[in-house]
């Protein structure tokens, strides 16, 4: 079939899935969780078939280590993807919640209630595990969603999604409230993005490329998801043991993911006490060092940082390094190359940490901790489904109440205007 | 100047005064607010001069009356004006705003806390009115605002904005607080559309035309605001006296604006002793009827409705009617056809009211009361920048706190991952 037809269909479809999981107890959802979750280990020689497929092809065109790694599927990975689901489960519903209800002195009655969004599209790239996580979030949150895994992970996806399907339909879902794009056509992703009468939101996850090509073709409305160039800046008179700690774990615990450190900014009254010993860490630890003029003075080994270095997520093992002369200049460097991600600032100043947290323009600002903490889970929400970067409807790391919409409940007793 | 250039200009410096805007203190903010309503009536005269140059080009043009009137301004409207300028002073600042705090179990300490969305694009119709109500809800939000009336009010809004930004900037604004594109070439609106390095959010207020234009060439995150085909449903054993007080409010009181009902459904059970009175009261007061041909049974002056009557937005006194078999095909009706702005329901039944407010998708949905009340000023926000009739980020009437994005304060004592 042409595929904007199938779109079409799988949008209308979706459409009639949500106005019934709009509807369906917490009870009712949680048991199709549940029996995904199990179906998802009982059948996992099926997927793990279909992701052999996925590896070989990709083993033939000859893709690197990582992003083998990244596609690779076993039993354990299987055995977390359900757990994730019985996780998700266990999470209070959001749906229904009243956020507020108040008296008008006419005495009409206004309640704001927590509603699904409708139908989310989600378009990702080489994980797998983000069909079965997007999948068991959507549904939590009584939305249905239509997702668009990457090509590379195409068998995989459509055997995980037959499973999700098969066994929550069989708990008593309804038709369509989990699809997915079947054709690897990119085209087909345009046409998703220009989908407004059946999409409510789509949520792009995966790189730069991506999220923009999402970003400058959708008509529906895109919750942004991702890059973070994050700073960490060193105060005059801060813990420098706690600074190098922090500055450390931000940059070398997991630097391929949006909330690693890229920039360390240091204040020039603790840099000679602060950085040799700092930056031989970094070098020790395999950390390649590009540095203003004044940070060369303390090692050897750091390369001269260019325009370009500041504007740049590595998601990799190099770091920028800056000596500023005060919090004014930090916060002018922060303000012109953040991408309002996650900040920091390491400092005994109750003064110049509040000016930081007030100041500073991010989804997440830190005092004295990690930026590495910007997450759903860390954050105490028990789920992610991204990390937003815009300020529109969701901010930060997003759980089940940022896949949601309200409405205003209004009851009278005839009241006209 | 070449008008993109002058925009880029414009998003810079708005950006620049966003920051400042964003730590601008309550006070501060009011006090500049007062400056301005007030300088709007010690000025009036130069505005009543611009908008007699605006009015006359109106005239000669040949634009219908009610363009006309829209257009016009008085030392009354003037003053309603500054009036409203002056209320929105008086509302609490949503800035700042603790919207949540916890502890984890690591220590770490996260607040959520309203900031504002940053720089906002306003791009709107005739109304002069408009440029004052934008300037003063992004002002206090402590966003910065860049605006593009129509074309028609051009000389009113310069000579508004002049006065609004002297008086501003003596009060203490930054410079780029409050900014309009001078150009009326429609252009400037497309590369405003594409200015996402600058605009946080373009929020368009106007007809249908220019929604859609807005919603589907911008690459900025737009609030959708607007077209209302808003239904009231009349259940069997309804309160009829009731029902035809909200139905005769929902269509007469103001035809012309979002909230006011298109289509009015009626439970078979009770057409006939609700229909030919109401239809009665209806014709009399000018509404031609439109009906399904149940509906014409019960008044002579019912025209036939068509496939398309169900889903047009009249702005007029014009009025479909449908009788229908039970709840369930009203809510049908209501899915297919509402565009999801307000919904009524009129019933003494209270599963049937509850599963009203439960099962339709709408932004407001009424029991026992008048559509007409979706409202900023009627749901207690003391101020109203448009009614969204998106599910993301703002749905239903926006006041200050639809203005305003969050971000995550995060403290800690060295915590690492």
């Amino acid at each position: 079939m042409d595929f904007k037809l199938e779109l079409e269909k799988q949008g209308r479809l979706g459409k009639q899935a949500a106005r019934r999981l709009a509807v369906m107890a917490s009870g009712e959802k949680n048991a199709a969780l549940l029996a995904m979750a199990d179906a998802l280990q009982a059948k996992q020689m099926v997927i793990l078939q279909a992701n052999a497929e996925d590896v070989a092809r990709a083993e033939q065109r000859g893709i690197s280590a990582a992003l083998l790694d990244r596609l690779r599927l076993n039993a354990s990975r299987i055995a977390d993807m359900a757990e994730g689901l019985r996780q998700v489960a266990s999470l209070p519903d959001p749906i229904g919640e009243v956020l507020g209800m108040w008296r008008r002195p006419n005495g009409l009655e206004i309640g704001k209630v927590r509603v699904p969004l409708g139908v989310i599209g989600m378009i990702y790239e080489a994980r797998p595990n983000v069909t079965v996580d997007a999948a068991g979030l959507c549904l939590k949150s009584g939305n249905a969603v239509l997702l668009r895994g990457g090509s590379e992970a195409i068998s995989s996806n459509l055997a995980m999604l037959r499973v999700l399907v098969e066994s929550g339909e069989a708990a008593g879902l309804p038709a369509g409230a989990i699809q997915m794009v079947t054709t690897t056509d990119r085209e087909a992703v345009q046409a998703m993005l220009r989908l407004n009468r059946y999409l409510d939101v789509i949520i792009p996850r995966g790189g730069a490329g991506l999220i923009r090509t999402v970003v400058e073709n959708s008509t529906v409305p895109v919750i942004e998801t991702g890059t973070g160039v994050c700073h960490t800046y060193v105060d005059d008179g801060a813990d420098l043991a706690m600074a190098e700690e922090i500055a450390f774990n931000a940059k070398v615990s997991r630097p391929s993911v949006c909330n690693a450190m890229e920039t360390l900014l240091v204040h020039r009254c603790v840099a000679k006490a602060f950085l040799p010993k700092m930056m031989e860490r970094y070098h020790a630890a395999g950390v390649e060092l590009r540095g203003c003029p004044e940070t060369q003075k303390y090692h050897q080994a750091v390369l001269p940082v260019t325009e370009a270095d500041w504007a740049t997520e590595y998601h990799d093992l190099i770091l920028s390094i800056r000596v500023v002369e005060d919090l004014d200049t930090a916060l002018e460097h922060i303000a012109r190359y953040s991408t309002k991600h996650s900040e920091a600032i390491v400092t005994r100043s109750y003064e110049r940490a509040r000016r930081f947290q007030r100041e500073v323009d991010a989804a997440a600002v830190y005092v004295n901790a990690s930026t590495r903490f910007s997450d759903g889970f860390e954050f105490g929400f028990g789920a992610e489904i991204g990390i937003s970067t815009q300020k529109l409807h969701a901010r930060g790391p997003m759980g089940l109440a940022e896949l949601t919409s309200t409405k205003y409940i209004v009851s009278g007793d005839g009241q006209i205007r």
